[in-house]
């Protein structure tokens, strides 16, 4: 069944018939220029200029309105001013229009009457059933078809060589200089939308459809911000489901309310940490520059991902086998050592050689071609790995060895073809797409060809795992209050599954000799009380309390230092604690982020952890893989397997933590602002949380 | 005076005479082509082939011997096998050759017997007073005078254009690599030097004689490894001296010896993070990929670099502002905001744009394209930053604006030529040649220019403050034995200026009254034994004492332990210290580099700042400045500034203490194999050293 968010996109991306509204004769125009576009690019469908000024618009018959073409068009690009939008759009829907196009600009982007008049726009198409595309959009193409229907400048030169990459934009521009830069790297391009202001169809929605058509294979998509957490996250798990790549820039820094910037977790939230914790879930490939993005589409367009992270170096001088080995260790590329079997094949095979990853061949198989293919077939049978750079700088390009060197790698490397194979060289460009056309990808650059390989493994391993939103049951709970008393909100948070150290809720000194019978000793006393946030300020706190005695003294101590501090404060005892063996001190934490809801955080604990903001984000309820793999992205993980011969920490436990939290979160999304257990000790066996902060206002 | 270390390379690098010895007809064989290359790049000095077996090479005299020649020549180019080459060189001494490259391979590469040849090589050179180049080198040229004593076939298509750039690579290939990409990016190159197996002259000797030629500004290095560190810091120094920029790429990972690193220190010394330390005290740019020396390698070869680090944005569309945002943010570029005035101006020019930094300009003023030249000079004029970027994607490359576009930014920028106005577009190679010729930088790319206006930042930042090795005098001091106690140790430290909290050292219980009476409570109490090396282990160290009867009492417990856990160790008595107040955590230590020798590294103290390796190297005895900066480098830094809402550290004190350990490891360089202070903590007021470890073995 086609979700509802992607209903009628078929028809604008793949329509029969197009109307131009207001085309303009005038193909310069931005009025003409789709309607030239359509024409030049040869559009096997209808094409009905409507212009009330003249018989024909760029040699077709032009109707004065809508309602005079001969049926109702699958897509209507309207070229109007903002004036005559309402109007032409109402007839769209009367019509019975599947899809409009609305390029003028001058809506949401400029305030609030542009912002109005907008929502109107956007209530008309909802109410009538047409899929909208912008305001202040470029529009989109099908190459396939010759679909046109943008005025973009970028496709002054002629429609993108058609392909499997899908190129999604918010801004046209940038879309734009992608597909401009695709088809510089030749990377064919087979759908491009730019989404504009989104009033009825935004990033997810197109990206969504696009993960359903099975001649998309990569997904190019820009934003600036993401509108609606729900249908995005809907739209990444259809790319995941069908295993295309999608490669994201996301540019700007995601805004957090400040009311929640109060919890630590919120404050490390910022710089669109979530959004980056959203891709790792999903398996998206976050793109930080143009260049990135567009290397990576180009080695995914290729759809021959590697298994897994083993590198084969192959170079022609040592000096480029150590800078690949140092741009593989920057993407987490293994430079394995070659098993003895093959070593000793590279040994007889070429004695100037190198016998082992990385090979340096040196420049002797000039003489005997042969060699390189031996080395290639060595390197892939003996050494397994999962995929080869080979680093030719510009023999290549020679006019003299050129296609010798070709066919032997070639040879070399044609029973491996299910491994991406990747050569550096600088050469012409008809020689590097001779190169494409058998199969290699072809870099110019060492660090760009690591980066995309590492790129190829991370999205491989994303599709071959399992991704998917739990579906964990709201519950309809309204925790009442803003002033929830920690020992209420630490009942909760047993209940969901946090594990605190044993304790015990006294409320005279009389009663603590039984109360803390049950105990170990030491055990840590705090002050108990509603009115008291910060209970270390007035001396509420007593550390290593090493008997029953000195319990029962405490009890008395901290109720006077209460009293003494706050008169009127209502005290509800004192909770007496075991105090938690050593541990490594780690926070988690959970926010509800404004775009994607309840968000779980996890990173060390301690100032330092805070400092260099190494935690990682998840969004929604994890299952035990997830948390297992939140823990380990974090630059800290050493620290939990046993760093410098401490023991090994209990990461299961911790998992299992992560999950509970991470449903908490979703079953009472809504019911409070961030939560904090801080600090969460991992113990060698088991978990323990120290301290927990649920704020729950709703500021 | 020119230093040993580069003389008679005025000789190698620009000779009036050049004789190639086995130099061969045949133009495409090694033997023959540096000929080749001399003949056909109509180089101005005396070419001299060498050829017992013919009249005629390449058409020119050829001489039976070297001693056959009308004059000794400045260079000799050796293109001989191994087995010839002494007596070769010998010959070039007699005769008074002032330089001579050897091509051949097989020497120190392979194994002992070469490496017995090239010692033998490198000894009759240096007696003999010849500069000698390789062996296994590819040779040098001078593309002014048409001097290529080189058979690279990366000049196979001819000379580079000429420029400002020097080459310097120990790889003949990666070295080959960059003059093609310079040429390729329109990087004009004046001087260009394989270094090879380095008998004579190492990567440090060219750039050294590179910083002293008025016709070089900039230098691009690679090197796998240095061999001298002296030799290295005075080409540093040198290139500093002369403002010439230094792109270096060094690859692979420095080796410390396996006995050092018992030290902290130097455990966190690997990953070459000295060499990135003397990059930075000497302004030294350091590229970790071929791209970025590259760009900026371009980017620094207009000479032309900002005064600070605002930047401001101009684009077409807001998108590639917000992306450039992004950029300078990771760059460390500071995108301020545009004063009042500023904006009122923006605001009455240009209604549809953006009226701050980053500023949006729409497309509007292709209708009017002073627009762009006023928005440029309010950028400048009001804003007042230091570059600008303007972002125009493909509208500089269009037929119809293209030329107005040019001249619209020209006119805006005129009266700024001080400061690099870098644009980003695509465009045809005849279109960036057009702006750059203009003085404009060019890249299609947001992230690699404000990469490489951040390099410009940082190469003018070191161009502009002092350098220099300070002085410090050797002091002969023996350490004597590897078991120096720690008070020991700590006196030697405390004489040097390292602060320790005030403590005595105590030999029986009934002197500690007496012994305490000047020292603040709470104390601290450690076991002094040189046989005793862990402490806490033992029990050996008492905290909290608060008077003198507790302490009294801890004397005999402490030494009770001692005696218990070890009968037979020597003991010295006890130590009794002030308790530290609360400070923040670092860690100040000195490594022995084995090429770069005495070396100082500063840190975040605790297991998590080891974890995140957060830390800094310095060589040899540092200023104050060079301090600070050092301290300002760690990303933990914000912590001793005041982080959430702690007192402000007393960074001053910590700088001081930095200048006096550097100043220790230099006066007893050789003497000790690594120190550690650690903790060091940073009070308000002042700082204290917690623990020493001072090792004396040379392992």
């Amino acid at each position: 069944m086609t979700p509802h968010n992607i209903a009628n996109l078929d028809k604008a991306f793949r329509p029969t018939s197009v109307a131009v509204i207001g085309a303009s004769d005038d193909a310069t125009r931005i009025s003409g220029r789709a309607l030239h576009y359509l024409i030049r690019s040869g559009y096997e469908g209808a094409i009905y200029p409507v212009n009330n000024r003249r018989d024909t618009v760029q040699g077709l018959t032009a109707y004065a309105s809508l309602s005079d073409l001969p049926a109702a068009p699958d897509v209507a690009l309207i070229a109007l001013p903002s004036r005559l939008l309402e109007d032409s759009l109402t007839e769209c829907v009367d019509m019975g229009v599947c899809a409009a196009v609305i390029y003028a600009a001058g809506f949401a982007e400029t305030g609030s009457d542009g912002g109005q008049l907008q929502d109107r726009l956007a209530k008309i198409a909802a109410d009538g059933g047409v899929r909208l595309l912008g305001p202040n959009c470029l529009g989109l193409l099908h190459t396939g078809s010759g679909f046109t229907g943008t005025f973009s400048s970028a496709f002054d030169a002629g429609l993108p060589t058609p392909g499997q990459v899908a190129i999604v934009s918010q801004s046209g521009a940038y879309g734009g200089h992608l597909a401009y830069l695709c088809e510089k790297r030749g990377v064919g391009v087979g759908y491009w939308v730019s989404t504009g202001n989104e009033a009825g169809t935004d990033v997810a929605d197109c990206i969504h459809w696009l993960a359903l058509q099975d001649d998309v294979e990569v997904i190019l998509a820009y934003a600036e911000g993401i509108r609606d957490g729900d249908t995005f996250r809907a739209a990444l798990q259809a790319a995941h489901d069908n295993r295309k790549a999608v490669v994201f820039m996301k540019v700007g820094e995601s805004e957090i309310g400040a009311h929640a910037a109060q919890s630590h977790t919120a404050s490390l939230a910022g710089a669109d940490a979530v959004f980056d914790g959203l891709c790792t879930q999903y398996g998206i490939y976050r793109a930080r520059t143009t260049q990135e993005q567009v290397d990576v589409a180009y080695a995914a367009s290729r759809g021959v991902f590697p298994h897994g992270r083993s590198l084969g170096i192959i170079t022609v001088s040592g000096g480029f086998g150590v800078q690949l080995c140092d741009a593989a260790s920057r993407h987490s590329l293994d430079v394995a050592s070659l098993p003895e079997t093959g070593r000793d094949k590279l040994r007889a095979l070429n004695p100037m050689g190198s016998d082992n990853n990385p090979c340096d061949t040196t420049a002797g198989w000039l003489n005997d071609m042969s060699l390189i293919t031996k080395t290639f077939d060595v390197m892939y049978a003996d050494g397994g790995y999962d995929s080869i750079i080979g680093s030719f700088t510009m023999l290549p390009d020679s006019p003299t060895y050129g296609d010798d060197i070709r066919a032997a790698i070639g040879a070399g490397t044609s029973r491996f073809m299910d491994r991406p194979t990747v050569l550096c060289m600088e050469a012409r460009a008809e020689v590097v797409e001779a190169y494409e056309a058998e199969g290699f990808l072809v870099f110019d650059d060492s660090e760009r060809a690591a980066l995309a390989l590492s790129a190829l493994a991370q999205l491989r391993e994303g599709f071959d795992r399992e991704i998917g939103a739990l579906s964990v049951p709201r519950e309809q709970v309204d925790f009442g209050s803003s002033a929830l008393s920690e020992l209420d909100a630490q009942r909760l948070l047993v209940d969901a599954g946090v594990p605190f150290p044993r304790a015990v809720l006294t409320t005279s000194a009389s009663e603590i000799p039984d109360a803390v019978a049950a105990l170990d000793f030491p055990v840590v006393m705090k002050i108990v009380s509603p009115d008291i946030a910060h209970k270390t300020e007035i001396g509420g706190v007593l550390l290593g309390i090493a008997d029953a005695q000195q319990a029962s003294a405490g009890f008395d101590t901290l109720v006077a230092r209460a009293r003494a501090a706050q008169p009127d404060a209502r005290i509800d005892g004192v909770m007496v604690s075991e105090t938690c063996p050593p541990g490594v001190e780690t926070i988690i934490g959970v926010v509800s982020d404004p775009v994607f809801g309840p968000t779980v955080m996890f990173g060390l604990g301690g100032v330092q952890a805070e400092l260099y903001k190494d935690v990682a984000f998840r969004v929604g309820a994890l299952d035990l893989a997830e948390a297992h793999r939140m823990i380990e992205e974090i630059d800290g993980y050493p620290l939990l397997t046993g760093f410098r011969g401490a023991p090994k920490s209990d990461i299961d436990a911790l998992a299992e933590l992560l999950v509970n939290v991470s449903r908490f979160a979703v079953a009472h999304s809504g019911a409070f602002a961030s939560l904090d257990l801080n600090p969460v000790m991992v113990l060698e066996r088991g978990v323990l949380a120290l301290d927990s902060y649920l704020d729950v206002s709703l500021g």
